[in-house]
Formats: structure tokens, C-alpha cells, sequence
């Protein structure tokens, strides 16, 4: 909405300032809303929000999850079933005067009295989501998208199974999803860890929850997938009769995430220069600039261009505002458009397309008849390939392995994460904890194990934890 | 998401029964959750509504109207810098304790003091829109949909133009827009009425809302477009400086509606098997059931069937559940599916595939090869214009125009709409008001005149007004 003036963004190394100037720079989100914790979304980050969306919708509706929608306003009388739940989230909740309800914080407590009513129908499974804003009266300091009051785009998605087992095969296939999502289409390796037990809801089974690093060195949560077991199955009274005839409490899988997704995009792949957005959630992919010279500024070759692009279904757009060249490149930078393709006098004169990459900055000259192809190849291929790969090399000089508990400390406190063996055992989970302020283990590191002594009691283990600052 | 059983419905005859057990049996609507004025979308609603907004997402955007989202929380000061506005919410406001917020009734205090940081960074026009629930503490009776107290998929376009002539045109486009979606998208043709200028927002230039009459003959407002005029603009100061150095306020324009266009689908197309869904909003455009005989099920015909219909670009789906044919034509009657291809012994010898509408509840014979043209032209032509006219029928019945106050009243009183003169002077507006409970003049009739002397006071006139009871 707001004009750009091609400013300067703040250094990158002052992580939270350069993060709040893109989001307004870029035309993310207007912080200037004045309730604490919330914000406006601007047309071009609701563009790119839209997209996510649109997507997890598809992976959702092809893996048979339906979408549906449950009132904002979650009755007291459901908040208090869960009394484990309700504790911790009523200091946290809005309550609304008059009216016995809260916003709802999370959506177990408004859905599962109304699975009751679907199970006794003969519905099981259940495989529900939906998209919405969550709410929560957070004392702690709040930051844009990665702490909010209100949370926008949250998706929650809420099952029922008959057995443990369909449950367990419930909780993979979500892990999956979320590695899916991860990979190919924010280009970020995922980080996956598996909470200790001591650490999930009280009688759930057990959470998966994945992590990225923000270039603060901080942990950031983003995504859980919870197997509930028949925690809150037993609370809700959610059961159904077997062929014994015997009362059989459901199993209950959730996850959830929302606009940290694309907190993790704007910090890992966002540089010095502004955004750069992965190609499948960029609303537009190549942006079409000419440079103009004796009154000649080249708008029909550009028009040309857009066409063949759009008849090879690839989002282009055509920059034809008065502003200068040096003005647009700085506009689309900052809007992390992926690809940027100039025609000038040289362009036409000889027949070639000038195209730049937003990831590596790189421009290179490609051929008028090869352009559609080699756009769609940096968009399918190399430009995710490029992002996915530079986050990877980050990881590995962000993420140390430590023996030693100091060396480990001195790590985390400089910005970084420190990677260890550890028991699983509370104790040494609290000794973590107990190293600074914000500092925690997150959890068993999926798919990675090492044979090695517990940082902390030395017990010989493989598993590994990383653990750094949180938000 | 609940088991459909081949129920009844309760008679059209007795509306809101009928309208009820519909939103239910259809899986539009779970009106079991416990809060006063709110429900559960199910699945299959849900889907209708996304169709529907996905529509109105692509028309506001070729319209270049940006998609944008203001939080939920209105802070106390914004909602009180137009008190005219604020007298007429604060009763019906959701006020959050311990904050000083309350929950958005309508966008305007939310969206207009951004408007203002806007405006003086050099934007304008601004053309936004968003779509979210909106929320109302209705003391008076809630109906799904029609009356709630969370408004879901409201969608609010809200405009600032530098002139009042820009702010007219707009006005204009948005009327057009409406008209387009009930007449094109939702095959139901518009009555549209411009509000006498006692009806509308203190200092607001004028005002189009559009209406559509229930079976029991009740007027439900059914979408407004308002011209602001500079009302809201002195309010909350939007004003730019114009070439001459001078303080201009801004003109503003701004529509809404939501999931009221469902209910009008519902109300006017349904009949007493179910819903009627219009092509366009509907989810399953067609379904293929198979009628089997001697172990032969001739799902291989359906699957090889509805794969043309995938490659034709016509969404489809096969119900291979194992409920009887019978049981299964009931079900897709219901939910309203536009077409049935059914599939048994004699098609198959034969080689014909038995068509039936949804609409006129005719079955026809179609050759195997014309099947792709035959369903492409009646969900594109046939049924639309059925269902158009259909309403028009149902709408010349329901509206008589009546220049004896006491037959106006006696139609009205029966359940139907009367169509009168009217002079448009509150005098004669409120006298039709007293004619009983629930009464109202609606407005002057666009596009529709007539000479006659207005019902109340005898004036010459040739505007005219129709009245009935509203919801």
C-alpha cells in the first residue's frame, strides 16, 4: 500500500531491526495497528500468505484432511473439560464481559465436544482443519508474526482413530508433510526434534516439534505434531463401542502452524537487500523492468515477454511506473521477486534478455527463444536448490557439536546452537535450562543419533539434543 | 462430516424447519454448537463457501481491489472517534475484558486510522478489501447464517478517492459487481433499491442495498454498497493537500456481505428434496452413480468416466460407497449436485449414459461421445437459465403492486412483498413501517419506475418502493 522509498534496510546482524523495517519495507505487515501484538497485513504479504495457504490447502484436501470452521468464541463450560489445558491458557486467554466464553487460544476445547456428537453418529475417523486466527494475551514481549495476540493464518488440523496405531501412522504421515512443506516449497532444511515425554501434555503419547534458527541464533518453534494418545479423548468423553461391545476411548493426533512459516523465509533466505522468496509461494515470479533510452522505453518487448509468460503459466509482471530503473531493481529486491528480467537498448538490439537472480544476484544473458525454459528451470530447479543449500551451509556453521558443557554455554551465548549428547532425563534437561535466561534443549534430534556421554550426567547415550535461545 | 440417513425434510412450507434440518442434512452447517449465534461449518459447506470466495477474490483483484487483514481487536480510541458509528454498536459490541479493544462489528474504525498514515504517504485511491468474521451481540432472536453473532466470510471492500466524482464511479462498480455475482454466479436476479438519505449514515451521500425475498416472503438484506460521501473522512481526518495547497477530505465507498448469499442459494433454489446448488458455487458439479445388477458394479465405466470429465476440466466424483442407488440419489438430491450420470445394465449394453438435472429433475438419455458437450452446456447454459427464471417466476408471485394501502397490507400480512409508489418522505416511510411488526419500506427500486401517487400521501410520483417484513 504505502509507497517504497528505496531505503536502506538496517544490517542484517541487528537481526529484529532489519526484520521489522522488511516487514514494512516490503509491504509485509503495517506494525503501526496500535493494539499490542497485532498488525495489518499488506496486499503483498497477503499475497504471499495466500499462496502458503492455497497450498497447504491442496496437500491437506490430496491426504483426504477436510476443511471446516469453528466459531471464534470457545463456551466456558468446553475450556474448563480439559482442566490440564484450561490452566494453561487461562491467564492467557481473552475473555469477552458478559458472555461466558474466551477467544479461542487453540482449538481442541471448542471441536471435541462436537467430535462426541460425530462419533456417536458413526463418523471415525475424523480428519479436520482449519485456518483461522488464534488469540492469546501474552505478558511476554511481543514480535510481529513470530509473537502475536492475535495469530494469524494458523492452521490446526484435529484427528480421531479408532487405534493407537492408525493414530501413530496419523502422526507420520504429518511429520512427512511438514518435511514436504519444509523442503520443497520454503527451500529450508527442516529441523525435526521429538520432545521428551516430560515435556508434552499430560497422557499424550508424544510431539514432533520442528525448529528453524533465526540469524540471532535464536530457536524458533515452528510446528508441532502432537499425538495426543487418549489424553484428551478421556476428557471429552470422546468413545465409541467395538465389536466386543466395549467402551473404547478415541486416539487423537493435532498439529499446527501458521505465519511463523514465513517468518522463518523472511530470516533465513532475506538478505541484506530485502526478501528473497522461494518461487512457489512468490505471487509474482519474475518481474519485468526495461531500461529506457532516447525516448525509447522498450514496453512492447516487455508486453511481448509477459505474454509468453503467462502462456506458460508463469507469474510476470511488468513494471511501468515513471520511476527509474535503479529505483525498480531496488523496489523488486526488496520484495524478494525471484527472477528479474531487463530489456534495454543492448537487449533489443541484439536479442537477448537480461536475467538477474534474487538469490545469487547473478545476471546472465539468455537467449529470446530459450527464455521460457530457462526461466522455468531457475524457478523449478536451481533458485530452490541455491536457497535450500546456503541455509544448509549456515546450519552447519550455526549448529556445533559440544562434549564440553562450557565450550557449549560460550556458543549459545555468542548466537549460536549448541548440538550435544543427552539422556532424555529431566534432570539434565533442567540443567540446560539453568544455563542462561531463554536457553533450552529442544528436544531428540529425528533421523541424527551419536554415540557419545550425556553432557550433563555423563551417562553413555546416541541421542542428541540441540539447544540454544528460544523466542 | 455426520452420516447422512435418507431423512425427509420438513415441508418448504414451514420455512425456517425446512432451512434448518437442510443446513444439517446437507453437512452445511452443524448447529449444535453451544453458543448463542454461532455455528460449525462441515466440510461440505465449507467447500461451497470457498467456491464462493474464491470468486469474489478473483473479481476484486481483475478489479484491482487489494486483499488485505486488519486484526480483530478494535481499540477503544478508533472506535470512538466517529460516534455516530459508535452509538450504533456499542450495544451490540463484544467488549474484551481488562482490554481496552473491542471485537470488529464492521471494519471502518479498525481499517480508517491506517487509512490516515496511508494517505499521507502519498497513496490514493486506496481500494481494499477483506474477508473474516465480524461480530454482532445480537439481543434479537439468531438465525444461521441469516442473523449470528460471529458474521463469518464477510467480505468488506472499503475505498478513499481523491474526488467525489471518482468515489460515484466507484460506487457504480461495485453495483455492477454485485449484480454480476447474483445474476452470473448465483443465477438469482437482484433487487437492488438506493436508501432514502434519512436510512443511511449521517453525512453519507447515498446508499444501494440489494434485497432477496425468502419463501415466507421476508426481505433479507443481502448487500450494501455505500457512498460515504466525506462522513467518515472529517471523522477520522483523512484529508490530503490538494495542487492548490488545500486540506481536501477524502470520498469514500463501502460494500459487505457475506454468508448471506448462501442463504438466498439455499432459500430460492432448494426445494423439498434439498439444496439446488447454481454450477458455479457448486463443489461436485457432477456424480456418477452405478446402478449394479448379477455382481457386475460398473465402477470401471464410472472411473473411465469420470476421468474424461477430469480431462474436460469438470469436477466430478464417483460414489463408491455401499448404499443402495436409491439411498445414494437421495444423498447427492440433498447436497444439492447440479448433475447425476447414472451408469447400470442397459447403459452399458446400450451405450448410453441416463443424465439427470438437479434442477428440473429430468433424466435424459446422452451417447457416450456427446457426454462432455452435453453436461459442458447445461452447467454452463441450461441450469443457470433454469434456475433464473425459475426465481423470476417465483419473484412476479410473491411481488404485486398494490395502490390501496389496505391490499398492500393484506399481501404483506400473508407472506408476500408489496410493490407501491412512494413519494420517498420519511413521513410516508415511517407510516408503512406502522402498517405491523417487522415492516419496512426498503428504498426506491433502481432501474424500475412508474407513474402513480405515492400509497400514503397521494403525491404524484414515479419512483417506487417495495415493502414486506425483514429479517
Amino acid at each position: 500500500m504505502t509507497e517504497i522509498k528505496p531505503e536502506r534496510l538496517p544490517s542484517k546482524e541487528n537481526f529484529i531491526e532489519w526484520y521489522n523495517s522488511l516487514l514494512q519495507l516490503a509491504e509485509i505487515a503495517d506494525r503501526r495497528y496500535p493494539v499490542k501484538g497485532t498488525f495489518v497485513w499488506l496486499p503483498y504479504g497477503f499475497k504471499i500468505m495466500k499462496k502458503l495457504v492455497e497450498i497447504w490447502d491442496e496437500i491437506f484436501e490430496k491426504n483426504g484432511i477436510e476443511q471446516i470452521y469453528f466459531p471464534l468464541f470457545v463456551p466456558m463450560e468446553f475450556a474448563k473439560m480439559n482442566e490440564e489445558w484450561f490452566e494453561g491458557f487461562k491467564t492467557d486467554a481473552f475473555y469477552v464481559e458478559g458472555e461466558n466464553v474466551i477467544l479461542r487460544p487453540t482449538g481442541e476445547p471448542a471441536m471435541y465436544p462436537i467430535f462426541k456428537y460425530w462419533i456417536m453418529e458413526g463418523k471415525l475417523p475424523i480428519r479436520i482443519y482449519q485456518t483461522v486466527s488464534s488469540f492469546r494475551n501474552e505478558g511476554k514481549t511481543t514480535h510481529t508474526m513470530i509473537r502475536d495476540r492475535e495469530i494469524t493464518f494458523w492452521h490446526e488440523i484435529h484427528t480421531a482413530h479408532k487405534t493407537r496405531e492408525e493414530a501413530k501412522e496419523e502422526m507420520e504421515k504429518h511429520r512427512k508433510i511438514y518435511e514436504y512443506i519444509w523442503k520443497e516449497i520454503l527451500n529450508i532444511p527442516p529441523i525435526c526434534v521429538e520432545k521428551p515425554n516430560y515435556e508434552i501434555f499430560p497422557g499424550a503419547d508424544s510431539a514432533y516439534e520442528f525448529y528453524t534458527i533465526l540469524p540471532n541464533g535464536r530457536l524458533l518453534e515452528n510446528g508441532s505434531v502432537n499425538n495426543l494418545g487418549q489424553a484428551y479423548a478421556k476428557k471429552f468423553d470422546l468413545f465409541y463401542i467395538d465389536e466386543n461391545g466395549k467402551k473404547e476411548y478415541v486416539w487423537q493426533v493435532c498439529t499446527g502452524n501458521g505465519a511463523r512459516f514465513l517468518v522463518a523465509v523472511i530470516a533465513l533466505h532475506g538478505d541484506e537487500r530485502g526478501l528473497v522468496l522461494p518461487p512457489r509461494i512468490a505471487p509474482i515470479k519474475v518481474v519485468i523492468v526495461t531500461i529506457p533510452k532516447d525516448n525509447k522505453n522498450y514496453l512492447e518487448e516487455a508486453e511481448e515477454l509477459k505474454e509468453k509468460f503467462e502462456n506458460a503459466g508463469i507469474d510476470s509482471f511488468v513494471d511501468k511506473s515513471d520511476k527509474t530503473p535503479g529505483e525498480k531493481f531496488n523496489i523488486w529486491d526488496i520484495k524478494g521477486v525471484p527472477i528479474r528480467v531487463e530489456i534495454g537498448e543492448r537487449e533489443v538490439k541484439e536479442g537477448f534478455y537480461t536475467v538477474y537472480r534474487r538469490d545469487t544476484k547473478e545476471r546472465i544473458r539468455v537467449q529470446k527463444d530459450k527464455i521460457e525454459e530457462v526461466i522455468r528451470s531457475l524457478l523449478e530447479n536451481d533458485i530452490p536448490k541455491f536457497l535450500y543449500e546456503k541455509i544448509m551451509i549456515l546450519y552447519q556453521q550455526k549448529i556445533k557439536f559440544f562434549d564440553d558443557i562450557e565450550d557449549a554455554k560460550k556458543w549459545v551465548e555468542e548466537g549460536n546452537v549448541a548440538k550435544v549428547n543427552w539422556c532424555g532425563k529431566k534432570e539434565c534437561f533442567e540443567s540446560i535450562k539453568e544455563l542462561g535466561p531463554s536457553i533450552e534443549a529442544i528436544g531428540f534430534i529425528v533421523d541424527e543419533k551419536k554415540e557419545g556421554k550425556c553432557l550433563i550426567c555423563k551417562e553413555q547415550t546416541d541421542k542428541l539434543t540441540i539447544f540454544g535461545k528460544t523466542y
